[in-house]
Parts: C-alpha cells; structure tokens; sequence
C-alpha cells in the first residue's frame, strides 16, 4: 500500500484553500491512502470559533463543497482520503461538534470513520469546552488491510485519562474485529524543544505493542505564539520509515507493504508483540505537572536545542506577522541582550521582500557603551538603526508633575515613566511606518514581574518570553556560532540592567539569575511551592521572596501579549492563575489578605 | 430540623481564616445542618493553584487541622457540616483532585460524601482541566431525614451533559435508595443581570420534581472581575423558605418539619411530584450559545436591572482593589459619558477611609465645554480633579518624530500618540500616589476594537467593559435618578467622540450605537454571523464591516485587564478566539489570509 502524509500549512479558517487543496488531490493525488492533520479542513486551534455560527455554517458548507466534489469525481477504490474536520453529530444549532476522521474518495460520499476519544484540557487544550467524545476506535479498510484510526491525543492516553485508545484497537483485534496492518494517528501537536524525541519513543512503543506500521501526519503553523512543527512520520517499530522536516510544508509517500505481505519483507520478522493491557502505555508522558522529586532540568540547553529553539522563534514570529498582515518588524533596541536577540530572531524571521527596523531610545542613566552596543548589533545583523532620545522628554514630564501634580515623579514611578516614554516612541513609529512591534522581555522577567506594565513589556507577540535570562544568553551565543558575529559579545557579556536609574542591576532587586532560572523552572514546571524549592536545597529567603514577586505579578502577566512557546510550560494561554489571592502556602504560613500589588504600584 | 446557610466572605487561599471560622462554628454554631459553599475552604476558582504543590500542600495541612479540631470536640450528633472543599481521591502527587462535599460533626472525622459530578467547561468555567468528576450523588443521614447533595452544576444539568444527577437522585429513591427529605446544594454561581430568577425558577423546579426542599448556599466574593452574589436561599416547591441579601456575609436559619412531618404542616399537602425522567429537566437553562433566531435583547435595560448592576460593578471595583491592597483609586476623566459613570462607580465602591482622584488631561482638539463637564462631575461627587495638559507634551513628541524619525506623527499614529500620552500621565500619577486605574472602556468599543492598545485602554480593572454603550448612558441616567446629580447631564447628550482629532465622533467610524449594540449582542452572545444578522433585519454592509472590525482585533482584547462581568457573555476569560484568523464565513467569502491588524497599525 502507498501512503501519502500531507504536511501543509493553512490560515486557521480559511475553508477555501483547505478545499482546494483537498479538491486537487482527489483528482491528481494518485493511488494511495492519503493522510492529513487533525482538523485540516478547518485549522487548529478554534477556540470560540468552534461556537460562532457564521463559522459552522462555513465549515458545513465547506463539507458540502467537497461532498460535490467527490461525487463528481469517477469512483476509484484505490485513492482514500483520512481528512480531519469538525463533525456535526446532529441535534441542530447550539449542539457541540466532534473532532473526527472524514474518509473521502474519488466518487464516494464523505463518512465519517472515526471521533476523537481523548480530549486534553491541560496546558493550552480546552477540548472539552468544544468536543464531544468518541466512545470506540474507528478502523477502515483500504486495499485488504484493516487502518486503525486516531486522533492526536488517542495516541497517548495519559495516566488519568478515562480510556486507551490504543488498547482498544488491540482488544479488539483479539476479539475477532481484525488486527490493524496500520494505525493512522492525525495530530494537531504543539512543538516545544525535545517534542520530535517524545513523539517517535511512543509511536514507536504503540506500534511495537500493535505490531503494525504507525503513520503521524501533523499540522504545521504558527497559530498566536503556538507553534506546530510539522515533522510527520511513519514508523514500524522500531524503524523510522519515513519522516518529513520540521516548519515547512511537505509531502511524504511511503510503500508498506501489503497484507499478509509481513513474510516477504526483507528485514527479519518481528515475533508479533503482546497486545497491551488496557492502559498499560499510559505512563510513557503525563501531561500533568511533574510534581516528582528530581532537581530542575538545568537551564543552559546544549548546541542543537538552541538552534532547534531558534529556528521554531523565526518561524513563530514570521506566522505571526504574516498572517497578521505585517511585513515590517520593529524593535526597541537598548545593548542590552535581550533586545538584541529579539532584533536577531526578527531578522531570521524575515519573508522575502520584509524589512527590519531598531529603535534606540536613551536618557539619563543610560550607560555610555549602550549606543555603541546598539550600533554594532545592527551593523552586524544590517538592520536600520533610528535613534530617538527621549531623555527630555522624561525632564519634561517631571517637570509638569512638580508644577501640577503637588510634588516630583520619584523611585519607581519615575523609573516605570521613563520605560513608558519608551513604549509610547515605539508604537508612534510602528503606527508610523505599519510596523509590528516585537516584545524583548525574558521568561525570567515575567514570572517575577520585573518589568514595567505599559512599558518594556508592550509588543505584539513576545519571542523570548519562554526563555529564561540564562537560555537567553546560550541561544545568543549559538546565533554568533551559527551565522557570524550577531549579538555583540559585549552585550552578552555584561550585567543585565534595566537602565532606569544610574547604576541598577538586576542582581540588585533579584537572586542571580543562575539561582533564580531553575528556581523557577521549580515553581512553573514542577508546581513546587516553599517547601519542595528548600528540598532542592534552595536558600530559603531567596525561595520565599522569588515565590512571593512571582504570585504578586499576575496582573502583568494577564495582559502581556502572545509568547512564542518552546517549552512544555510557558507563560501564556496555557497558564489560569487567579489575580487576586492569598499567597500560596500552608494555613500557618499564608496570611490574610491577597498580598498582590494591582495594576499599577512599583510596577518594576 | 434547624438548617444554617453561611454566605461568607473570603480570599482565595486563604486557608487559616476558612478554617478558624469552621472551627467557630464547629464550637459554637448550635444545632443544625451548617451548609456552605463549594471550595469554601480553599476559595473559588482556583485556576492553575489546583497544579501547585505549595498550594496543595496548604489544602491538605488544613484538612489536617480540621480533623484535629472537629476531634477535639466531644462528638454532639445533632450538628454537622457540610462544607465544600478539595478532595484528594490518592494516587499521590500529580493525581487529579475532586471538588467534594466534607461532611464534619464535632468529635468526627472530616467524611467525603459527594464528589461533584458535572463539571462545566463553557465561559469562564475549565472543570475537567482540574477536577475528576464524581459518577454518583452522595446522601447523608441528619437527625433522620435524608439529605441529598450537590455542587453547583450537578443541580443544572445542561442538554449535553453525560448525566443528570437529580435525576439521579429521584431514581434512586425510586429503587429503594430512600427519598430525599432535604436536596443541599453547595455553589459558587457567578452573577450576571437576571441569575437571581434563573436560579430560583431552577431550585424550584428541582424542589418540585423531587418533592423536597432545596437549600442552596452561594459564595459571596468578587474574583479578578467574576462576580459571586452570595443570595442564598431555601425553598419548597414554589415557596421561598429564607433567603439572604446579595453582595453580604450572612448566615440563614431556617427551621425544617422533620421527617414524616409533612401532614404537619400548615400548608395543604402538596400530591408527591412525580420523579424526572433522566435528563427531563435538562432544557430549562443551557450554558452554550443561544443560537435562536430571536431578535437580540433590547439594550436598554430597565431601572431594576441598571441597579442591580451598578451595586454589582461597586462590588466588583470594592473587591478587587481591596484584595489587591489599594484604598485610592484613580480615574482619567475627560467631561465624556464613560469616564463620568467610571468615576462614578468608583465612588460608589470606596470602603471606609478610601480615597478616589480624578485625573483630566485636556490637548488640542478637547472640546471647550469638556473641562466644565469634567469639573461638574468631580463637583457632584466629591472627587478632587487634577488638571494636566498634554498638548505640549504631543507637540514635542510630533516635534521629535518631525526631526529624528524622517517624518511627521499624522492620522492614526498621531492620534494614538495622543491617547497614550494620557495613559502615561495617568500610570505615572497612580505611581506616585498607590492608586488602582480604572480603566474607563465599554463593550462596545471593546467588541469592535474602537480604542488605543497601551492608550485609552489601561487600567488594571474594567468596571464598564461589560456595559453596550446605550446600556452605559442607561445606568448613567439611573444612578442620577438614586443619588441625584452624579454624571452631569451634558456628558450623558453629548455626541460620543474619542477627541483625538478636531470634531471626531465615534458615528463617523461607527455605525451609531443603537444599531451596534444590538448588534453585537448577536455576534457576542448568539454567536451569529453575517447571515444570522441579516436575518435579523440588519443591514448587510454594516454587519459585515462590524464582523471585520470585530474579528481583527482579538490582540487587543487579549492584552486587555479583567472586565466586571454583569453578562452571561462578555469578553474576558470567559472568551478564547484565535488571534490569526481568516474573517469567519462560508468558503466561497472567506479570502485567504487573515485580515487582522496585528498589535499595532490602526490602533482606533
């Protein structure tokens, strides 16, 4: 049997080019079993979409598009389309839809074959809020061989899931209904660094514990910050059959050999391996939070993650842009080195025809060597520099504040001002020149609330906000090592400040950040509180009062804008965390009162 | 029997103040069934805190100590406590939770009897994200009569969900289970205009169906916006037994005839209700869209509701800032009818010894007569005003951008510009002096993205952001019909207009409001699209140039701070749509692309 994973990449909604793309290859795509992603004729993710009735209306019209389409078609019994849409169970407006396996061949109506049973409500997944369930494993037969069907999360089955899907389809195979010569998984699969490994050891295992060929077709886009990689495959066992790269489009055809066919195969036979128990592939990955014990993964990733983290920044800012419509980018530079990889990353973002743009924008306590350090950094990524000083417009300010505000812009408010000032520049540009403006504030920075609201953490979409300061200064080196000089060593080098006043350093306000990033790898990946952070041997203090700028900075982080994710938990959608409580902890410990400082005190 | 209802207030997380008044009661309650509502001990929602060790660690350490208090009493067998709270159902660190009801007794052991079964996933609920459901109803037996339980939902049962727990209930007693003396309903139920008869018309029908009473206890408390109303209540049948006041702690006494002590009663003997089918009940209020071909609501809500909703929005603004530790709030004022009812809210929530500023901020194209409406304003109600020109500021920035940036700010960049300068003066003026902003943007403007990110819409709280424009100028005119003069006359006239440039009116980019607002009540809350609305009667071009503005401007409201929600749809948690989008539609309308502006160009 051929098999054909088709990797594209859609605007999310955009009915007409999934259509037409699907009408091409009934017509054209040859003989074979075709795969697409999860929801291809719709895109990924839907959120309300799923609940508005001007997009229904299209989806079912859309069905009814490619209904025609295949009926005028000559039938044909060796071309199958495994499509992934919305199904319409039926029950009229306002019943939930399905997320199912259309079948579509030359001639033939679309069937549905298959719903999907596993729906995630972690992390960035609200799949209840939309989906109905599917209660048994679909299968279709395709030239003499039996194709167990699923749908991204079916393949996983994490350990509080109500059912296995996998283990079903093999129950079922012992109880007479066919063992499966496939199994066909369509995925929507969020990328974050070290996904493309998980993926293939489960695939692997189900296939093994099938003893059938396992074929993963996966979206590829950036949808908000959320980036699917692409990346299909087809594996038996152990032995990769066929992959397709990460981040472009593609197509990838296969021959498996056909039923019964198992003997005439080259390789050694593989004795069939025992159909698993009913659940007993479920502890390979839990998309829960890893509350075990061992100390946080540590923060300095190793050469191929950080071009891996590189490429996936690139193409999530350019999916952003583009599909917002922008081909211009621009970014506040300050030689500092956040901003500088930001400027770097847009630089590799860039399509064919894009322009980049900085904005160096210094006042008083900005350090001399800055302005050098900005220049560099665009001399060496060929990026215009526009200079706007904005030191007397911060004098005038303080000014009108004294005459009519009964007293001086000081501290902290002065500070966030000047960071304000900033920001207010920059979209005067960007609104000037049509340009998106990229955010250049860390992970780090977030989770503690280190920045000023309205100010150094405005942007439209934020490229490092999954990255920690310590992942930040790696990835930059990397980007030196991979295309010549970038980020200048200077700015990597130096101590991390946000120059709001003469002489402040981030170490000043918090631990190092070679103490702080795992700490808060612990607090957001582990879900550690006080206790489990002093049982990793943190300094208690420190461990208390980072927990404490953390829980108190929600606010800020509620209104920022979408992070590229890279990693398995980010700041962003996928993060539901109340403004307004008490610090988290035990009775003795947690005091009255929510302990939080709003919208707008010390907001550095 | 003696029934107490305790209504309540808390901090989320606040683990030792749920716990001493548990304690109190447990002492010194008196005799009786205590209810109280779901997550009482913890608070509700919870969010992601249902993931975090150090708040779990909290939950059960205070379990703990309640075990310890309850045993340290001598065990009295005519009190007992039904208390909602985290379940923790084993399977250690990184199970799911449950969201039960403890039974408790002085001289006891805390008891589970109850594990809530339906759990919502619509709006701004995310149950199955955090919670394993319950697949029974819980009974107990208090001074013999049998009492069935529930949490929140379990008493709604919505068209879609699995199962109906009252029916439930019913066949149990059916099969010999025993029939219910008394149905206990624990809730934390958001508010929004009109839920007090939804629920009520609810209970009864419950009460009736099972031919016993219904006492439902409501959280008190506003969250990050979401509103819980307390306005618990015991009925019987149709009759209202007791019931406390909204937006107060307080306790309900009611007495209940015993068991077998119906003929005793005053009042005829009602004919035993016939048990429900499963899932009868199921239609009386769906949680999804309404996507019924009704006409859209009428705006202008009448002089009850608009009360009701301004204690609630006073509510709303009181708990947040009190929770976040403000006791000055700040409002930017510009003499026009939003800015006036924000200042006016604010008033209406400050707390003993609380303190509000009104901040006006006139440039170049202010009206002349704004200052005065603006002053009016502050006269009526108390309210120091500050005057700050910007005009100066604007010139230099315009002077700036002339010089360094190779052109002049015009249009939409100078006019956004404008609206940020103001919300610089403003953070830096809350800065300064402690104060919480409110942020003075409605729904309508809000809905179709008529405002400037990081400009005119900031703040740290939305008191209006759930209000149509006409349902503003409503409440407007309501709370000078209750307080007297409040929100000057002048402000209320006068044409809408954002006075960014000379004679701008919001009608010239807008259809006017009496058109957009029922409007966009079908798009928010009926999920129609072009179609459904020109089904309505609107205008097809306006519609389709609403749906546009509407879609593409998701970025702004994702960046926006959390709304006072008084609606069963509004936008803030409650919502999730895809930022990059193709425009919602049939195939054959839908371009290709996504037609959304991104974070910056075109701003208002």
């Amino acid at each position: 049997m051929r098999l054909h994973l088709h990797q594209t990449r859609h605007v999310v909604g955009d009915f007409r080019a999934t259509l037409s793309y699907l009408e091409g290859v009934l017509r054209d795509g040859g003989s074979g079993l075709h795969l697409f992603p999860e929801l291809y004729l719709t895109g990924y993710p839907l959120g309300d979409l799923c609940l508005q009735e001007g997009f229904l209306r299209g989806a079912r019209a859309q069905m009814d598009a490619l209904a025609g389409a295949a009926a005028s078609l000559p039938p044909r019994d060796d071309v199958l389309l495994l499509v992934g849409g919305l199904g319409f169970p039926g029950g009229g407006a306002g019943a939930p839809v399905q997320n199912v396996v259309y079948g579509v061949a030359p001639g033939g109506r679309p069937e549905t074959l298959h719903v999907k049973m596993l729906l995630p409500d972690y992390d960035v997944f609200d799949e209840h809020r939309y989906f109905r369930p599917g209660d048994a494993p679909g299968v279709v037969a395709f030239q003499g061989t039996t194709v167990g069907l699923s749908v991204c999360e079916d393949m996983w089955a994490p350990p509080d899931a109500p059912l296995d899907p996998m283990a079903l389809l093999a129950a079922r195979a012992r109880g007479g209904g066919g063992r499966p010569g496939l199994v066909a998984n369509l995925s929507a699969s969020p990328w974050h660094a070290g996904r493309g490994r998980e993926r293939l050891e489960r695939a692997r295992a189900v296939s093994r514990a099938l003893g059938a060929p396992l074929a993963w077709a996966n979206r590829v886009g950036g949808e908000d910050g959320l980036l699917f990689d692409g990346s299909s495959f087809v594996v038996d066992g152990d032995r990769v059959l066929g992959s397709l790269p990460a981040w472009r489009e593609g197509v990838l055809s296969v021959d498996l050999p056909g039923p019964g066919a198992g003997a005439a195969r080259t390789r050694p036979a593989r004795p069939a391996a025992p159909p698993p128990a009913p659940r007993a592939m479920a502890r390979i990955l839990s998309p829960r939070l890893d509350r075990s014990a061992r100390p946080p993964r540590l923060p300095e990733p190793p050469a191929d993650e950080c071009d891996a983290i590189l490429d996936a920044l690139a193409f999530g800012v350019r999916e952003y842009a583009g599909k917002s419509g922008f081909r211009r980018l621009l970014v506040a530079v300050s030689g500092g080195l956040d901003s500088s990889l930001a400027l770097a990353v847009g630089r590799e973002a860039l399509g064919p025809g894009w322009g980049i743009e900085a904005l160096f924008m210094p006042a008083g306590p900005t350090r001399p060597e800055s302005a050098g350090l900005a220049a560099e950094l665009c001399r060496n990524l060929g990026a215009p520099l526009l200079t706007l000083p904005v030191g007397d417009a911060h004098l005038g300010l303080r000014g009108a504040f004294e005459r009519r505000m009964g007293g001086p812009l000081e501290g902290a408010a002065d500070e966030n001002a000047q960071s304000r000032l900033r920001a207010l520049a920059l979209y005067a540009r960007s609104n000037q020149t049509g340009a998106l403006v990229l955010n250049t504030s860390n992970k780090s920075e977030l989770a503690v609330g280190y920045s000023t609201i309205h100010g150094d953490s405005v942007g439209a979409l934020s490229p490092l906000g999954d990255l920690y300061k310590t992942e930040v200064r790696a990835v930059a080196r990397r980007l030196n090592e991979r295309r010549g000089p970038s980020v200048p060593e200077g700015a990597i080098a130096r101590a991390p400040s946000a120059e709001l006043r003469e002489g402040q350093r981030d170490e000043d306000d918090l631990p190092p950040y070679r103490v702080l990033d795992p700490m808060l790898e612990g607090i957001l990946s582990q879900g550690l509180g006080a206790e489990g952070l002093a049982a990793l041997g943190f300094d208690p203090g420190d461990a208390e009062r980072v927990l404490a700028m953390h829980w108190a900075s929600e606010h800020k982080r509620r209104q920022f804008c979408p992070v590229v994710k890279v990693r398995p938990r980010s700041l962003g959608t996928g993060r539901r965390v109340p403004i307004c409580k008490a610090p988290p902890g035990p009775p003795e410990a947690g005091g009255r009162g929510a302990g939080q400082e709003g919208g707008a005190r010390l907001s550095r």
